[in-house]
């Protein structure tokens, strides 16, 4: 993509309504507009990051064998008295009437809809285990929607939800969602603690909260420093429920048994939560199944959910520096960048042309600064941005040399031609993305 | 994907609710699932073809130089108050109070929203032409909603505007995108004729329709047979112009100029709307930029849009024979399919499982029915699915031989391995993807 082709409306100065860091910076960089209280516009470089997100989540869903669908937003409120929930659900719940006078609500969560499914295609235990997930707009209408797209009211979620024969089969599917949350997150750069949490308003007796670590979260976490050291790829669950963690509400400095030189404190965001609530609403809304022997059963089920447009907000809480965004690689809205230090040197601008067709033709994503604007201006957008892989073109570009700059370190190596594809080609991650 | 491990609940039976083809056909392949009237909830294979719907639209739209945005479904009322269109637009608007009392609707299109994104961005002459779309779902409360997801009331659409300085410029960004609709409908494997239209609701003076050609189609169209032999490739928007179409509230036979053996009379399903509407909303929502001399104007505006998830519908409607669906390529949820004789014979188990290895290394979308099932259920919904391209597994594939399908022309070959891999590589279609 070319600057000068593209819309990216950035601001030079910090919006005056913008309280939290992350929301600063994405009017500043031109990644969202309010439409209204607590509902955002998504512009170009915003929406990019978004999908880059969904992608990932979507990849380790796959991965972990279960089945994307999408169910509708507007659901009729008949489904939510079936599972008792529509009279139970405050203020925050959407609701609507129809042309016909129908009671119907944007739905803040999928529970209903997705077991509703399931009455009409789950008919044998053979067809379990089943876990279907989607990645969709919800509404909640909170009083005080703030913090920009941390805490909107129209929102984009990954929901899963997953049904089983047995306890047992339930809480392994529960324990594959833990572990590939973990890997998800990670991918992503970030590093999640996961929480022993309670089950609030959807129910049920196994809860977790996972809490992404950044100086500016919204609550305090305490975790074994163990968690550091660890990977999403190679931990287990048992790794998890070994290790201690607790939100404030919970920890208890007096008994905790971790040594204080283990003990870690941070500030946690809070992008998602997952938990098995049983056949709480296979019996509410009559979701039975022949089971081995003839006799009817109810799956036993979990839902998971992980905040999509939230989590854009947290990346940067957790990666950013006074110059702006600073992406990890895997959600940049763009990989690569190319900035030339003059626009008005013809020679330069030949070179800069050259090598962004090159890189377009070997399908890398890449932004070219062709904007008729100072260097410096240009330096500081590339930046605020976030690119993370930024090549400059100056006059040592004549002599086949380009600097390579990375945005979170702050390095930079003069690289030939050649070297630098080679960077591109080690920094390009195509290939963790595969059909299934 | 395995099918075994698939969440693809097919029906033998045809639905006794469904009164058109594609409503049985989405139906009995387990494409959707009706969450309720009018609204449904997409499956796994609905939403793969849905997903490419997608992915063709936004290449076309990029590639013609517009931007990808994605703008709320609820919005406040009065940027309609502002327009003037609150109070005119009917009941099939979706009006709702959020929890504080204010007036809030579910967007039925965006011309709204957008006009006011620009009223922050849009500053000068100099930032235009910008043209912005996105890919969202839209509801509408229509009275009867009907024949499936052609007529629902939750539905997904692509809706771009066009931002311009001056009308001549505006009506060279109405007939860029006609002619990339063209493209989008033609690489969807679809004809789809551009009639002249009357504007309606949305205002303005300049306006086409997209039919898809399909003998179940809704209205009477008529055209000249040069369409049948142009290609959305080398068509210019003044062949659009010159050639004869019309919907049969326009087609007079006693005044019509085409000789009789060159009118073509068939059946259409719209599928897209394009309006070119001057500064209707721009005036009425206060939407100015500083021009050329320094004086304030008014961009001239224009709204594409096209009907995605009624366009799965469409091709169906226009793609199907007396076994089921036949996907164009372009569309198909998987492209190929592997189906082996037998799930009793080891050897061909075995081969069919390296088979399938093989294609998924090659990151093609290939699914391979793995069921423990009669070789002719497998052969019934490999066809009722529509999978263009389906490789059989008899006895001969232990000799290295394995038969191949095409869906839509019934022609079998026998090929080796390597001619296997030829046709695979030959029918696969990444390469028509790039980034931008």
């Amino acid at each position: 993509m070319k600057l000068s082709r593209y819309f990216l409306p950035t601001l030079r100065e910090d919006p005056a309504d913008a309280q939290v860091l992350s929301h600063k910076l994405m009017l500043r960089s031109g990644m969202i507009h309010p439409t209204c209280h607590g509902i955002y516009s998504w512009l170009p470089l915003g929406l990019k990051v978004l999908a880059k997100l969904e992608r990932i989540i979507a990849d380790e869903q796959d991965k972990a064998g279960c089945h994307r669908i999408l169910m509708p937003t507007i659901q009729p409120a008949t489904l939510w008295r079936d599972s008792g929930r529509y009279d139970d659900y405050g203020k925050e719940m959407l609701r609507i009437k129809d042309r016909h006078g129908r009671d119907m609500l944007y739905s803040p969560t999928h529970e209903e809809v997705a077991t509703d499914i399931m009455r009409q295609f789950l008919k044998s235990y053979k067809q379990m285990p089943l876990n279907v997930y989607q990645i969709g707009w919800k509404f909640r209408d909170e009083i005080r929607p703030r913090f920009g797209v941390m805490r909107g009211r129209e929102f984009l979620m990954k929901d899963g939800y997953s049904f089983d024969v047995t306890k047992d089969a339930a809480v392994a599917a529960y324990k594959k969602v833990v572990i590939s949350y973990l890997k998800t997150f990670e991918r992503m750069g970030l590093k999640a603690i996961p929480i022993r949490a309670d089950s609030g308003a959807i129910g049920g007796d196994l809860s977790h909260e996972f809490h992404v670590v950044a100086d500016t979260g919204e609550s305090e976490i305490f975790y074994d420093c163990e968690y550091d050291a660890l990977s999403a790829n190679t931990m287990s669950f048992d790794d998890i429920e070994r290790i201690y963690s607790a939100a404030d509400d919970k920890h208890d400095p007096a008994n905790c048994q971790i040594p204080t030189e283990k003990l870690r404190t941070a500030r946690g965001i809070e992008v998602g939560h997952v938990f098995y609530f049983g056949t709480k609403y296979s019996k509410a809304m009559g979701l039975s199944v022949v089971g081995r022997d003839g006799e009817a059963i109810f799956p036993e089920m979990g839902s998971y959910g992980i905040g999509v447009s939230r989590l854009v907000a947290a990346i940067i809480e957790a990666n950013h520096d006074k110059n702006g965004i600073v992406w990890p690689a895997s959600v940049a809205p763009f990989k690569f960048g190319i900035i030339t230090a003059s626009w008005q040197d013809p020679s330069i601008v030949d070179i800069a042309e050259d090598l962004y067709q090159k890189m377009i033709t070997r399908n890398v994503e890449v932004v070219y600064d062709d904007r008729e604007e100072r260097a410096g201006v240009k330096f500081a957008d590339m930046d605020l941005i976030g690119i993370p892989f930024q090549i400059v073109l100056g006059a040592k570009c004549n002599d086949g040399i380009f600097e390579w700059k990375d945005r979170r370190t702050g390095e930079r190596m003069d690289l030939t031609l050649e070297a630098l594809f080679n960077k591109v080609d080690e920094n390009d991650d195509c290939k963790n993305f595969v059909k299934r």
